[in-house]
């Protein structure tokens, strides 16, 4: 599946061409030949003899990239110039800038935003902390919290090499949920050094996105802040992709027809993502849930369950399954994969259930081929984005914090992640529903407002009055 | 002092009057006899009748502006609509934006700037940690740290009532000096705590600005954090005040022809300020300087001294002086004051030698009424906007980071600091020169150019190669 080139991995390169009539049918031939695509073409200067072309192309990775340079290097004619990478280039300084919401145009100005002038709204605030929110950025800004350990597919790159995920997070924030997130790439993976350090830092903040924390430090770090903090503690790696899952998975249950408090569910994965998915899944009714991770099914049986797993184990399988992942899919209905690549084959879903529905989230490379596995399924998902039904954490994490900001939220329980869910579900209406759309499109505007308002009702539903 | 209307305390009244020709002037005759500065005046509304009048004024303060709007309540034929505070409606919802800097349009965008693309601008920098400073922002970021101890004259007022100055201080810093900078309000006192959060944000930041950090805790606080990160840490209350107290000196010197290394200079204050400013005074080569805090001049005779002051007595006073600031002052020909109000009177700036200089920072109220001072001292200057010569940290700390980052370095020094100094008053040329012009405007826009010119230079010098 990485035989088909992406933006994501475009180079642009400068060349100087003999100014013949086949000059430029040669270079892009050349590109499409080496299995480029080109994406934008631009003569940028030209004399009688030669022209200068910019030529940006669509490759599959760093090494195919080259390859394609060496090719436009044999051409007979072409001086290969410059080569620059576009990703690179849209990442040159960071992705974000703080901006002074206020002019700052003479001593007037100067005396209102900042001495004297700002000593009385500090008075303000001390005398009535709730007015912070009303005065100043706390109203509207989010930490987003990582610690570098367990960044996309990557692993534990540290906090500085994560910056450029969290900044692209922040930036989504902003794009989607018109929020203002602040990237906090921590240099210590201790527990309580996180807790810690969360704490002290979060007056300005209204809200804690925690984001790629390896589990099961992750939990920890979640529930403690949650205990500790006036403000909500949401991690998206579990929270947001739970909702998402639940979101696609009640419209996909409604395309078979069948229902979820009945349907037999086999989740692979029993990491972060897979323990939300779970929990969520069972507050949502689902009551045949079976779980494996790496050593087969999770059974109360199994020797050597750590806690995390036992609680599984005492809240699933009442069929009392053991054994493999593979075995359990038998007669199964649904499968959810967020766990690691081809772990299940065609094979396997053959054997479940009529009308199945197979999501396979690990990404880039699914738990199974899903064009292979809508042989058998009714309907699949995945987690990327040349797949139809593309199950993103990208349709959550905006319009949740949107909602929790806007009510001024103090903590993230179920009930608030459940309206997540069905808000996003409704998106889509019943009209529309079928095996290929389940789930709307990120770049959908409907998708953060209904997400926000429904997360704003239940947040207040559920505040202390 | 506190006489005179400020902008920074402006209300906006919304009136009802009634329609006849002197309607208007008898609102501002009331005000201007009420103490006040009618600075807007607009009808919103009119029928045959009546008027709708939205009317500005400054005022001294919260009382005073009560007293205004009562006495407008009192004219016959006027109906007091909503008042509202200039300074409150500019700081509702913060003073402060984050932006993202890449357009998110399409799925194409979502792939560069996010996931897959994203990934190999991470691994770049996994593998090559100071590509952090290419390709994300930490390049031109910095946070501004507080606890909450020493805000303004306010005091201990804590972090979330900090955050208005936080604000400002970041907002300053986009407008002098183009730098992102991040208001970090620490819920926590203790040094241990706040030493540790600082160390464990730092990824993200190119620097740290202290602020309002209460003596002595300042000084161990950013001795720690400056031996164990590798960015330039800097206390403005300190090392922003010494910047442009040193600078202003340097002109005023010029201004009354004495020479820094001959002169008396006395100093009133030994806290964080006070301390920063001696050392940079001797460090410019000052060679007579004499301390005083509330118990009288530091000498090494004096009981009881801690060893800041130890240092202090070990470093100044070379004709050992002990006694009172007032007794201390005779013959001297400099008096700078970083204390507190009224510690000395016009009667003690007459003790002290011909062609004398007196910066009486204490803000909002100085160390000696300054038009008094002015009788006896040829050059005065104060922390305020409403006498000549102020001296204002704004001067210094945008020009400061701006050349710390364009420098990358990873430390600040005393050379440093002198360049800053020394290239500050460089700003104002010998021909303009006077008693009242030794320091220029913040808005006058060589101020930051000139002071980070320095400062880059003098940062690339001292880096180790």
């Amino acid at each position: 599946m990485s035989s088909t080139p992406s933006v994501s991995s475009s180079i642009t390169v400068r060349l100087e061409v003999e100014a013949r009539p086949t000059a430029v049918s040669e270079l892009t031939t050349l590109i499409e030949t080496t299995g480029g695509i080109v994406t934008a073409l631009d003569v940028t200067a030209s004399e009688h003899e030669r022209i200068t072309v910019d030529v940006t192309c669509a490759t599959r990775g760093d090494e195919h990239a080259a390859t394609i340079v060496d090719g436009l290097r044999g051409l007979a004619g072409v001086t290969v110039g410059p080569v620059s990478d576009r990703t690179f280039l849209l990442h040159l300084g960071g992705k974000l800038k703080i901006e002074s919401k206020v002019p700052i145009r003479n001593r007037d100005d100067l005396s209102m935003i900042y001495t004297p002038g700002v000593a009385r709204v500090c008075e303000a605030i001390a005398a009535n902390p709730d007015d912070a929110r009303r005065l100043t950025i706390k109203r509207n800004t989010i930490a987003v919290v990582t610690d570098g350990t367990a960044v996309l597919g990557l692993g534990n790159i540290g906090p500085l090499a994560s910056l450029p995920v969290m900044e692209g997070k922040a930036a989504l924030f902003k794009r989607f949920a018109d929020i203002d997130a602040f990237p906090i790439a921590l240099d210590t993976t201790d527990v309580d050094e996180i807790v810690a350090t969360v704490r002290a830092i979060a007056p300005v903040f209204a809200g804690i996105n925690l984001e790629d924390i390896s589990a099961p430090r992750c939990f920890e770090v979640e529930r403690r802040l949650r205990d500790m903090l006036d403000i909500p503690v949401f991690h998206d790696d579990q929270h947001g992709t739970a909702i998402v899952t639940l979101a696609a998975l009640t419209n996909a249950l409604k395309v078979v027809g069948k229902d979820l408090r009945t349907v037999r569910i086999v989740l692979s994965g029993a990491g972060a993502a897979g323990t939300a998915v779970l929990k969520l899944l069972l507050a949502a009714g689902a009551e045949d849930v079976v779980v494996a991770d790496i050593a087969g099914v999770v059974s109360i049986e199994r020797p050597g369950l750590d806690p995390s797993l036992r609680w599984i184990a005492e809240h699933t399988n009442p069929r009392g399954l053991t054994g493999t992942l593979r075995a359990a899919l038998a007669d199964a209905d649904v499968f959810i994969g967020v766990s690691a690549p081809d772990v299940i084959t065609a094979d396997d879903v053959a054997t479940m259930a009529d009308r199945s529905i197979v999501f396979a989230l690990a990404n880039p490379r699914p738990e199974v081929d899903p064009v292979d596995a809508a042989q058998h399924a009714m309907v699949v998902g995945t987690g990327r984005s040349d797949f139809a039904n593309q199950i993103n954490n990208v349709l959550a994490f905006p319009g949740v914090f949107r909602g929790l900001l806007d009510a001024q939220s103090h903590r993230v329980t179920d009930t608030l992640l459940l309206a997540a869910a069905q808000a996003l579900a409704s998106v889509i209406h019943e009209d529309e529903l079928n095996p290929t759309y389940i789930i709307p499109s990120v770049f959908n505007p409907q998708v953060t407002t209904v997400v926000a308002a429904a997360v704003e009702a239940a947040a207040r539903a559920g505040a202390p009055s």
